[in-house]
């Protein structure tokens, strides 16, 4: 068993077998997007140097940018004082919404109680994710 | 019902009520502490303007700095494209890390699989929480 298996078999994944990871732009240090990662999807993103995820809802590994190419390069991965939760430094290609902004956290909860979109898309989505419309 | 009871009934909370919450240092921009909320705690973070959370070990409402005096004065609530995750930027008074780190995430993933500590600590973790030693 390597070191690194043996620190990520020590992280606290919850009951699923997932740990949330918190995407952070190493460049502005913007929080770009959360996902969940399992064990494999960790060490995938550390051996690569790209991050990997485990999508709840298609029950799927995946690479991030693998249908848009906007891929993320992993500066450093952080985590807490609980270990069950990562935050992950990268150079983000593109943009990190699959809704065109270049973070999933564009809305800001405004003073009326509802949120304000407070960035602009820098993609278009109808373009970048054709093959899969 | 008002805007603001509105906008929390549409988050995607998770089946146990509980939405995570990143808390990003206002000031520098620092990814602090990772921790959920509910609606409750949602709402009433809001409304004080200081971070209220849900301590799932626990099973209790919680304030942040209710024991250390560390609180955190809320700047800003973002939340992502699909509504299941929160941004909090906040003023940190005191740190964030029970362990006496300003932020959590002390700890970086080094080249030998194992993680390093990067930070130091701003406070005595011994002193600050006494009464609860």
């Amino acid at each position: 068993m390597s070191k690194l298996d043996e620190t990520i078999a020590a992280l606290k994944f919850d009951e699923k077998g997932l740990i949330p990871a918190f995407v952070v732009d190493a460049e502005n240090k913007d929080v770009l997007m959360m996902a969940w990662m399992n064990a494999q999807s960790l060490r995938t993103t550390v051996e690569t140097g790209q991050t990997h995820f485990w999508s709840r809802s298609r029950r799927k590994f995946w690479k991030k940018g693998e249908s848009s190419g906007h891929t993320q390069d992993v500066r450093a991965v952080y985590t807490d004082c609980d270990a069950d939760t990562l935050v992950v430094e990268v150079i983000q290609h593109g943009a990190a919404c699959h809704e065109g902004y270049r973070s999933c956290f564009y809305r800001r909860l405004g003073a009326d109680g509802g949120w304000d979109v407070v960035a602009e898309k820098v993609f278009d989505p109808d373009r970048v994710y054709k093959d899969e419309a």
